[in-house]
């Protein structure tokens, strides 16, 4: 690229909006990513950075010094700022701290003092409170001082002398009542505040349910700290739905999709390796049968269908309970019906494939009992697998083990393992 | 139960907000869920359908007669009336709006002239407009006459004489800007109406993107015709990220966790059958290596894993493609370098894993051929899964199949082939 293109694209890229230089980012490999980011506007490297996900955010925060770090972050919002500091390390984060002004630090300290994943952690903390006792047409002139609200401000938060939340005045109220009414005779009561502990999750299906927009998030005592918005929970939404499915190929929803080799092989090596374990089990399952299989070689021949198909039926019942679980439905009041469904889908369907495969091997292999043995073996490892897809999920959060990540793993060895012990086991009976 | 206890759970569940109430039967299995709809207060049904999901919903809306749907969707926001109509056949959806005043009715029908899943078919036709000319006092008394504003009413609507778009009025512009000025004057252009044809799910990446509340949206002429809220883009979030969860393993995204046996076994059955004839496409090609396993048992206990890790590979490949291109972050410009980061990172843990099993292989039986053949077979199947894990869903997009329902059966199915006829194939090219 000669100088005039590179002026052409920095004209281009700088024309853009923050989130969609973002996103470009995200889409363009490592080398791509780096000639882009030199190319962006010094003032909109902060507001660029805020955008981008965890993993991306992380690489460009590790190639910069304390200073740049210090002048990148000025202006940004308290959560977003706070979300940044967290992934570095506490030198950095005290040296940014002492270049903000002594309210802006008091925010973020706030926000800081938080998990990432609570309520604290994803609160920003510019809110706008009125008191009950004055009229609208104060809160009227009261708002006309500001330059603008807040984002995403849908309502004024309603607070006693000691900043205690009483409740919310919609803007919507306030536009459509008299300017002579006072606060408390049109706030909504009926929210309750979000405590700052609640986990993040719990937060978004709040407002998941309730449509909200914002809600005011409070401290232990009752006093507002900070507020919620739409748009930080619709991040927690997507990121939270993307676990299920990153988790259970042994990946973290965070991934960058673009992450060099040196960051991705190293991730993936030890879920093979852990799934090399599972394999290696499975093979001993046979190992135990290699005098069965040396009479009769077709066995060897049929014997990954029995397992395959008992590790597609497994993962569908998985996938439901997993998701399921993700959106509140699953309890110990309703896991018994769901087990003795998965029970009986598991016979239906173990049945109807077995009968098919039991037709195809007899065709195949002009031997009924090798049908017979299929069939049956076919029948027991749907029916393992039904049963274990919804028990499993259960039983590993029970032990605090995500079942997203560790389900599909457990699942297929059970699987492999039950499936090899009944096609085999059975065929030593029949045919020694 | 007596009916005591009857008496008790009704004023406990009609206690609960129709959401609250939603997520409850969701959460039930069917007999209890039947149970739970005849306690709710018949002035509740219509907004607790319209919180539950399709599935569910259209349950329940095959049990009613035209009546009660009639009945039941009186008073429904005109999206989710046509959300609920969409489902219904023809001649009840007549009688519905047969039932309903004339504007109601043009309005309904209006949403019901698009498509679900575009923007007209999600947007509400509850819209507060205004004039560029007048002034924001003239806006103020206009909406003081207003009980109160549509939900989720950030801006209000900028339109010319003939209703098309100009711009938008943020609430908070309103309140912080002098009364005198005109709506021109402060309204923001910026933001361009969504079309109405547009997909759900381009319309719900912008609003992720941009953070937006609430979006105008306009028919080919540039009038408004309604406007979309980000409760509404949330459940297209969530569907959309739940899409490829649910579609690898072959299942739907609305899918009902306690749907009945009747409606999970025949669903799951397909899935099942296609999977049995990939599977029985790999052991046909165990078949044509008989003879080999014959001269060699321990090969049907080692094929197997070699299958097995290539599965793992391409699906962890698969899923950072799949949700990468949820994203919209690949596309032709990033994916060459995408498939060579893969072909590398196959390389790297193949090798890896391919050594340790070369040596537990030469451990568990003794024969450095067997080590060898093992250690090659892996190599191979890693780096074809992780080539055919990225190029899969590229490939499947363009035929217009979607890559998160048919990319995990056809990688399946290419890592099984690939990896029997390395591991068999090398045996036999030694062993004859």
């Amino acid at each position: 690229l000669d100088s005039g293109t590179f002026q052409q694209v920095r004209r281009l890229l700088n024309g853009l909006q923050p989130v969609e230089i973002a996103h470009l980012l995200e889409s363009s490999p490592p080398p791509s990513r780096r000639i882009l980011w030199t190319l962006i506007d010094p003032e909109l490297e902060g507001e660029v950075l805020q955008e981008l996900s965890e993993d991306v955010q992380l690489q460009f925060l590790r190639g910069m010094n304390t200073e740049k770090v210090v002048e990148i972050t000025e202006g940004m919002d308290t959560d977003d700022l706070a979300d940044v500091l967290q992934r570095l390390p506490d030198a950095v984060i005290q040296e940014v701290l002492a270049a903000m002004d002594a309210q802006d630090r008091q925010r973020v300290e706030q926000v800081l003092s938080y998990d990432e994943d609570t309520a604290g952690g994803l609160m920003d903390t510019d809110t706008i409170t009125v008191r009950p006792r004055v009229t609208l047409d104060v809160v009227f002139r009261y708002l006309r001082r500001h330059d603008e609200l807040p984002g995403s401000t849908d309502s004024l938060i309603v607070v006693s002398g000691k900043g205690e939340y009483v409740g919310l005045l919609p803007l919507s109220k306030l536009l459509t009542s008299s300017p002579n009414s006072t606060v408390r005779e049109v706030m909504s009561t009926g929210l309750e505040a979000i405590p700052a502990t609640m986990r993040d999750t719990e937060v978004a299906s709040l407002f998941e349910r309730h449509d909200w927009i914002s809600a005011p998030v409070v401290d232990d005592d009752g006093i507002v700290v900070g507020r919620i918005t739409i748009d930080d929970v619709v991040d927690v939404i997507r990121e939270d739905a993307d676990h299920s499915l990153m988790s259970m190929a042994g990946l973290d929803e965070e991934e960058d999709t673009f992450a060099p080799i040196h960051r991705t092989a190293p991730r993936r090596a030890i879920w093979l390796g852990i799934n090399l374990l599972t394999a290696i089990l499975a093979s001993s399952v046979i190992n135990i049968f290699q005098g069965t299989i040396d009479k009769v070689v077709a066995l060897a021949v049929l014997m990954p269908i029995v397992a395959s198909m008992g590790g597609v039926a497994g993962s569908q019942t998985l996938t439901v309970v997993i998701r399921g679980m993700a959106l509140g439905q699953i309890g110990r009041s309703n896991i018994n019906w769901l087990v003795s469904r998965e029970f009986f889908v598991g016979l239906i369907n173990g049945m109807l494939w077995a009968l098919t495969m039991a037709l195809v091997a007899g065709w195949w292999f002009e031997d009924p009992i090798i049908s017979f043995i299929i069939a049956a073996a076919m029948v027991i490892n749907l029916l393992t697998a039904s049963v274990a897809g919804a028990l499993l999920p259960i039983t590993l959060r029970s032990i605090k083990i995500d079942p997203a990540l560790a389900g599909s793993v457990a699942l297929t060895t059970i699987t492999d393992v039950v499936g090899f012990f009944a096609f085999l086991g059975l065929a030593t009976y029949f045919y020694a």
